[in-house]
C-alpha cells in the first residue's frame, strides 16, 4: 500500500526548527511493508495544507498528517481535512467530557480553542492520546478507499498514536524488505561499482563522513538473503552494520565481549571520539576515559609528549601522534588506546602540512601502529570522519 | 516570491537518513525575503519526482530542487525535470570537458553515466560546482515566468550553489523580517507567559535541550525592532543569542574577549562539552584541553580526586565535582574549569541519588561554585542539557 506523509508548521518552511517526525513516521512505515512515495512540509496555512492533502489523497492509499492538532491559532490541521475531503467536524462527546474534566480539575475554564481539541471529522474513529489531550483519529473515506490518519506533533504524543493507529488498521509488523549495509573505508563510486558487478540493481547509497550506507530493497526475502550473502563476501571486513547501528556500538560490543579496555586521547577530534563512544549505554564497562589535549603544553605536561618531539616534528606529526597514544595508554593502563592530531581546518595548514592531514595513534595490546590520513571537508565534518576512521581501526583489530 | 523546495532520495522516503538541506534551504529562503510554501520530500523514482516538480510548479515562482544529479543510478532529477517541462537535456561542452579532464587526471576511463553529470535542459544556465563533479542549472520557463533550481544534494556542494543561484537570479538580502531569540534557563511555558505578557502574538516557540528558541515574524521592521527592544529587558540574561549562534560560540567570544583560557573536567557528558567548545573555529586561543573522567580510577588517579571522597560521598556528589574541577584547573592551570559528574541514564539511579541528578563544578579565577542540576531525559539529551547548563554558566560569568 502506498502512503504521503503530510508534516504541517510553519517553524519548518522557515527553517528554523529541525523535523524529525517524517523520518519517524517513514521509517516505521517501512517496518510494516508500506510503501511511502512522498513526504510533504507545509507551513501553518489552511489552504497549503489542503493542497498538500488532496495531492497525497490522489497519490496514495493512506495519509499520515502530523501536526495542527493543538489548541492555538495555528493548529489548522481539522479544518483542513474537513475541507479537503468534505466532511464537517463534530466533537466527540467522551473526549469533549474528558477535556472538561481536565481543565475543571486544573481549575482553569475550557475555551472554545480547547475544547476544538475533540473534534473529529464526522464518521472517524478516534485515536486516543496517552499524553496529552489532542485527540487524533482515523478517517476512512469509503468512496474511494482510502484512509486518513491525523496525528500531532508533538513527538511523545505522536510515536504512540501511529502504533495505536496501524493496529486498529490491522497492520501488523511486515517481514522487512529491504537490507541494509553500512560500509567504511569505500568511495561511493567503488560501492556502486561492486554493486553493479554483483547485478544488484534495486539500491540506493547514502555517503556521509561515516562511510557509505547501502540499502537493497526486494520483494523477495530470499533475494534479499541471497544478495545479502553475497556483498558480505564481496565487501567484507569494509562492512560495519547490517542495520542502523553505529560505529561506536559495534566498537563498543567488540571491547566489551573481548573484555577490553579503550582510552583515548584527542587533539584535532576535541573530544568527539570519547563523546560517540560514551553515547553507548554501559560505556563505562569498557571506557576508562580520555584526554583532550588541544595545546601543546597539555601534549607535554599530561600526555608526556617530548618537548623536543613537538620543537622538531611539530604537533601534527607521526612522532606526536605515537608519544600522545603510549602516553595515554599508560596513563590510564588500558588494553587500546587512540590518539589523533590534525589539521581540521579552517585554517592551520603549512607549507608541508596540507589541510586535511592528521595522524591517528593505535596502541593494542602492545602493538602500536600511527595511521597518516588526508581528509578535508568542512572542519565538523573531518573531526566526524577522523573520530570514524578511528573508531573504525578498533573494529578491525578486534574483528 | 513563493518559493516550494523539492528533495529527492529514497533514504529519506524509506526514514533511514536524517533529511537536513531543506532545512537549510527554506531558511536561505526566509533571509532571501521568499516565501516558502512546502517542501516536497520524495524517493528516488523518476514518476513521483515528476509529480512533485509539476505539483511545486502549480503552487510557485520558484522551485528549488536538490538530490539526484551525480552519476549512479539513482540519480533520476535531471530526467525528471527534462520530462516535467517538456525540454530535451544535452551536455553543457564546456563543463563535459572539465570532467573530461578530471577523469583522464585521475587515469580512469570517463563512462556515459559520469558524462551525465554535465547534462542541463536545453536553454538552461549551469551552476559550476565547486567542489564535486555534478553541475547544478537554473532553467528559466519563460511561457509560465518561473524558474527551477537544480541543485546536487551533498550539502558541501548545495550550499555554495545555492549562494551562486541566488546571485545569478539577483536575489539580495532581504531585511529580515524574523526575529530570533534563543533563551537558555527557562520553560517553554514560562516563555510563552512572557510573550503573552507582552502582547505579542505572532510568534514560533521552539524547545529542547539546548533551551528554548523564540521567533517572532512581522511585517514592520519597526515593530520587531519595539519588539526586541522589550524583550531584551524582560528576559534579560536568559537571552543568549539574538540568532542562530550556538552557546558554544558565545562562550569562545566572550573568553576571547577577556583573554581567558578554559579546561574540562567530565565525567557524565564524557567529553561533549570539550567537543562542542571545540567545535568554533579558533578555539585553540582559549581552549586547553580537557579529561573525560569516566572511571572513579581517573577521578582519582588524574583529577586527584580523594579516594575517601569517592568511597564517602560517591562519584555523583558536591564533594566529587569539586575536587573534579580544582583538578583539572590545577593539571591545566586555566582561569575557567568545568566539572561534571551524574547519572545521564537509563539506569544507575540509587534510593538516594535519582536519575537525571547532576552536579556541575564551575571554577572561575579563584571562586568556585557546585550546580546541583536534575533533568531527565533521554540519555544523549540529558548530555546535552548538562553541557548547556556548564557552558551557560560561562557565559553568565564573564557577561
Amino acid at each position: 500500500m502506498k502512503v504521503s506523509i503530510v508534516i504541517t508548521g510553519t517553524e519548518f518552511t522557515y527553517g528554523i526548527k529541525e523535523e524529525k517526525n517524517s523520518r519517524y513516521i517513514a521509517r516505521k512505515c517501512l517496518e510494516k511493508g508500506l510503501d511511502v512515495n512522498g513526504i510533504g512540509i507545509v507551513g501553518d496555512n489552511l489552504y497549503n495544507i489542503q493542497y498538500y492533502l488532496k495531492m497525497a489523497l490522489d497519490k496514495s492509499d493512506i495519509v499520515i498528517l502530523s501536526g495542527g492538532l493543538g489548541a492555538t491559532t495555528d493548529d489548522k490541521s481539522r479544518e483542513a481535512i474537513s475541507e479537503a475531503i468534505g466532511v464537517p467536524l463534530i466533537y466527540h462527546k467522551e473526549w469533549l467530557e474528558k477535556l472538561k474534566k481536565y481543565y475543571r480539575e486544573q481549575e482553569r475554564e475550557i475555551t472554545d480553542e480547547l475544547k476544538s481539541m475533540a473534534k473529529i471529522p464526522y464518521g472517524a474513529v478516534i485515536i486516543e492520546n496517552p499524553v496529552g489531550r489532542a485527540v487524533g483519529f482515523i478517517k476512512v473515506l469509503d468512496d474511494v478507499n482510502k484512509v486518513i490518519i491525523a496525528l500531532p506533533g508533538v513527538p511523545s504524543e505522536m510515536k504512540p498514536m501511529l502504533d495505536i493507529a496501524f493496529s486498529k488498521l490491522g497492520l501488523k509488523e511486515d517481514k522487512r524488505k529491504i537490507l541494509i549495509i553500512r560500509t567504511f573505508g569505500l568511495t561511493e563510486t567503488e560501492v556502486d561499482k561492486t554493486l553493479k558487478d554483483s547485478y544488484i540493481n534495486d539500491y540506493t547509497l547514502n555517503s556521509s563522513p561515516k562511510g557509505v550506507d547501502i540499502f537493497i530493497t526486494d520483494n523477495m526475502e530470499e533475494n534479499l538473503k541471497l544478495k545479502e550473502k553475497l556483498l558480505k563476501k564481496t565487501l567484507g571486513k569494509y562492512i560495519y552494520a547490517l542495520d542502523d547501528t553505529e560505529m561506536e556500538e559495534v566498537v563498543g560490543r567488540l571491547l566489551k565481549e573481548n573484555n577490553l579496555k579503550i582510552s583515548t586521547a584527542e587533539s584535532s577530534t576535541g573530544g568527539l571520539i570519547a563523546s560517540r563512544i560514551i553515547n553507548v549505554p554501559g560505556s563505562s564497562e569498557y571506557m576508562e576515559g580520555g584526554i583532550i589535549a588541544y595545546s601543546n603544553e597539555i601534549k607535554e605536561k599530561i600526555l608526556n609528549v617530548k618537548r623536543e618531539t613537538l620543537e622538531k616534528f611539530g604537533a601534527v606529526s607521526e612522532e606526536t601522534a605515537m608519544e600522545m597514544v603510549l602516553g595515554v595508554q599508560k596513563l590510564f593502563s588500558t588494553d587500546i588506546a587512540i590518539s589523533d592530531t590534525g589539521i581540521a581546518g579552517p585554517t592551520g595548514e603549512t607549507q608541508t602540512k596540507p589541510l586535511g592531514l592528521h595522524y591517528i595513534g593505535f596502541y593494542n595490546r602492545g602493538n602500536l601502529k600511527i595511521h597518516k590520513v588526508i581528509y578535508k571537508n568542512e572542519r565538523n565534518n573531518t573531526r566526524l570522519f577522523i573520530s570514524q576512521y578511528a573508531l573504525n581501526l578498533v573494529r578491525l583489530a578486534l574483528l
